[in-house]
């Protein structure tokens, strides 16, 4: 597979991190994640390999909004075995098969018994599903259903030696200081066993992404969370009350490497400052794309901007939730995902990035009538030319509209012109003494 | 005609009101209504056999807004008669036959000079049109062109025996009585002679949707006024500006019977609830149907939404004023009306008042991230399947926006869900105790 | 040519004003104009022969806004000879031949140093550029490519006999007294050389406009300002900073008689009244248009749509700023704008400016329910009839948004009637008592 992967890599820019993402995503995929437990540590521990992480960990039982942190899940073996001793479903193949948070079991019965714990996806028959059962106690086996078909009628043993005690919750935090306190957030969600799009890939432009804005200083302070889904993100918001107030903008990455086009979700409020930017910025490109509103449905950006919160927070994707049919089947695989298609998702949040750090707004300090530019040397010295020039342009155009009122993505969008031109323009006025920020 | 319209009617749900209120506008339609005098008294009195109403008097002369209560017109017969004493144009054979509002008269004189006082149809030849003359005395006949066409020069005897009087204006009221004191005005016009569409049709439809609302508790009160056009609804606003205050919403009833389809027309405001209900009820249904921008043309919803009052009330007829070639012609009759029609004239009524009354504002009691569903029995226990069910989805999408300003059809509209569903959802959540009102 | 343009004038009515117009910038076309100087004093003298002007004169060396008023510039004579002393470019044939405030200069110098100091037109050869230096102090001559081409290496003898030195800026002011002291701003500029439609049928246009309007007292207080282009605006802002809390609306003329369709460019606050005026006007005419939207690019729309001013001020023209290959050539000359052309725009200006002045608020005394029009003489006595007349309509819509915060414009609009018949309809109603302004 390594092999494979390194043959797609373009030889371009951002391959390096397109490969080594890549490899990231083949580290992780064998672990056995879930909302709490081993594989979440083990998990995190490897990201911190590339990324020095805070881990922290919430025992069982700690009050989050609503939500009380559920026991600790650890499972070492699980399987299924015929009158032969032959594992016929087996959990070292694949996390997958073991519905998530099954309780203990050992115990022999006939198939036809057996056949309400079993889990199948009869219209993809020789694909395994990925399900859960977190909050009501039961076990279960996820399997294909040509295995299943193939199963003779008569007893079976059934493991899962798995246990449910007192623990914790884990999930962990980097963060890469700005220039300003106020914070940008990108979430990902660390819960889900082997599925390599959902989320590994997300987990690992996340990584990327935190180690390329740490090379230059931004200006605003990025965070970045890995947490179990759901639970996982109620209990950083639970922890994290004061912190909120300073969240300006917020990402939700997940699906991110997949074969699709990109789609950008809205925040709730539908006209948050990084709505319009990641709209301007998927416009702006080449790429095909798709901008949809919000829903209470999907990833963490639910517990973001739920009513109370009401941050402004999107969700970055490729192919969105529940959206292709490999969605939390066992075809979400090595295979589904590519390098270059998290290295494209990289590029657009560092391009969107880029502009949300240097979208402010200016008031322009000489208001009545145009100023001179001529004499401060910024405008061409020869009139009656007809060509004015985009840098010119892009001058004019802030001054105008810099009544503190219009960021310099409003500007850029109501000229028609590039983002940078705009924020290039602004910085020479602001050089020149004529904007104050 | 009682018989041919029992055999139109439909064997299904809504036959039994269907063919009720088809023969309620048979009863009412001989009768030679103004807008006073004792047509509207008998139509009244008709009326009041289906339901409980408060009847009206008011005396001539009262002053009520800008207007004056006018003398009340009544009349006994009316005819134009040839030489021969042959009656060329009787009343006795349709109410048309006199320009509402006539003078009294009784005289002898040719042809030529009585053809001042003769309205006709050129376009329709066949047809008699619907003449009046309230504020300037006059008299008049109205005929069809072809027995105009049909008269010899010579003598005619004309007379008309009504009687112009100091009496009163009679109007009615019926309140269906709801959970609270806000109130839903339902209004139609009573002031029409033999016309069957405008407005007998959306008198059958009115009485049989009040007889619904009272079997049933309705959240708001349903307040139905009949009353003559434009002076008497203007004469219910003179005597109701305390109770205005109160009339949340409203619907002028009006050709609730023609072939046509359903038209909706926004109030003055455009945006009133009442509008958004009808437009989503409207919509919904597989009913081909129009919306309308408001104009200060039309029925009653001329007053109510004068601008010193602008209330949220729209108005909903079949064909609209004034649009179809039968309007205020003898064609308008018993054929150009069928049970069928005002049948679903009344269901479209009884629809978009079943979500007028569900049509709450809550607050998420639990606003900061999602609560947990599930610990509560509102959520399915499996995760990880992509089939969301449309009942939570709606729960999902209840909580996210109850922040006091979305009101549930808000709700809908922006879920793409059905208004009966996301209503549900807010019963479940609000039964669960995560909903206040 | 005035014995060809006279032909071209229409027999209909404004072809006097017509061929008048373009008679005036027959008379202004050879003068040198440039920002300062004797050009614009002799086209002043000329215009106040139409027109009385109060012409001010601001000394060199005045701070205007962040402006100051540069140095005079005056030019007698200016031409590269040959060595044969034959005049190869001279000034005398046309004043674009010289780069707008040349300093002095008198050499001999051979053609290859001469070269840097020559503007052409490589694209359109047989056309002279028109180009200026007026905060950076050089000379320069502009010719056809045709004609540099067919030069022959060698000496030639430059000469431009200007002058720059402390002098004034000239700029002027027509004031049509109104019924209102609010003012509307008619601005055009006043410092291009010989350039018809850049603007002579501009400044054409504003004097044959203004005279109009004195002829009839309009509502108004329309203030025409002649003025150098940029600083002869950021000038009249400068000495005016008390009125311009009066100018309500303004229109930039300029380009006013090119053979384009009209165009109509909107104010920085894109929905200012006069742009809804003219967005109406030109609408409502069956003239092919164009309406675009603000950019601070153009004309003196510039300066008073600064931020700190903000003007309702919009611009309009034929084919708008730099949108013609003739703009700023010697192409863009008396064969270019034509007598119907510059009473067409006239025409639209005439037109906008009497809805403008007739463009009230009223409110409506009797809201509450709709007054009784009959007994007041203002509604058709016989009801009934389904022709609704468009006075009617119109006195009812006047009625329904008379609510102090519909202007008439919006009446019109949402009515979709035509904007004559409201404001008739408002002025029988204020007649009859039932609105106030």
């Amino acid at each position: 597979m390594t092999a494979a992967s390194e043959e797609r890599v373009p030889a371009g820019a951002g391959g390096s991190s397109a490969a080594e993402m890549y490899a990231l995503v083949e580290r992780l995929y064998p672990l056995c994640r879930s909302i709490t437990g081993d594989g979440v540590r083990a998990t995190l521990d490897i990201v911190g390999e590339y990324l020095p992480l805070r881990v922290h960990e919430v025992p069982t039982g700690t009050q989050v909004l609503d939500w009380t942190i559920p026991q600790e899940w650890n499972i070492r073996d699980a399987y299924i075995a015929d009158a032969a001793g032959r594992r016929v479903v087996d959990f070292r193949a694949s996390s997958l098969h073991v519905l998530g948070y099954s309780v203990p079991v050992f115990a022999r019965m006939p198939l036809s018994e057996l056949r309400a714990h079993l889990h199948t996806l009869p219209e993809h028959p020789s694909w395994v599903p990925y399900r859960t059962s977190y909050y009501t106690p039961t076990w279960g086996f996820c399997l294909a259903q040509d295995t299943l078909d193939a199963l003779p009628e008569g007893e079976y043993e059934v493991r899962i030696d798995s246990t449910l005690t007192d623990g914790h919750l884990t999930y962990a935090e980097h963060v890469v200081p700005g220039q300003v306190p106020e914070e940008v957030l990108v979430s990902c969600h660390v819960c889900h066993p082997s599925l390599a799009n959902d989320n590994l890939a997300g987990i690992a432009v996340a990584t990327y992404l935190a180690r390329e804005l740490a090379a230059r200083e931004p200006y605003y302070t990025y965070r970045f969370v890995f947490a179990p889904g759901t639970v996982g993100a109620i209990t950083w918001l639970a922890r994290n009350r004061e912190r909120v107030g300073k969240v300006e903008h917020g990402l939700v990455l997940a699906c991110a490497g997949d074969p699709g086009q990109l789609t950008y979700k809205r925040s709730r409020r539908g006209d948050a400052e990084i709505d319009r930017v990641l709209r301007h910025v998927l416009s702006s490109s080449e790429r095909p794309h798709r901008i949809t509103e919000f829903t209470p449905y999907g990833y963490d950006e639910r517990q973001y901007c739920s009513p109370g919160f009401d941050l402004g927070v999107g969700s970055l994707t490729r192919t969105p939730y529940a959206a292709y049919p490999e969605y939390h089947t066992s075809a979400d695989d090595l295979d589904f995902v590519s390098p270059e298609a998290m290295a494209d998702t990289l590029a657009v949040c560092r391009e969107a990035f880029a502009v949300l750090d240097r979208n402010r707004r200016y008031v322009n300090l000489s208001p009545y009538g145009e100023p001179q530019l001529g004499r401060r040397g910024l405008y061409d010295s020869l009139g009656g030319r007809s060509d004015a020039k985009q840098a010119q342009m892009a001058m004019l155009w802030v001054l105008n509209l810099a009544d503190g009122t219009h960021s310099l993505l409003d500007v850029a969008e109501r000229a028609g012109l590039p983002f940078d031109a705009v924020a290039d323009a602004a910085d020479a006025l602001h050089g020149a003494g004529l904007l104050k920020a």
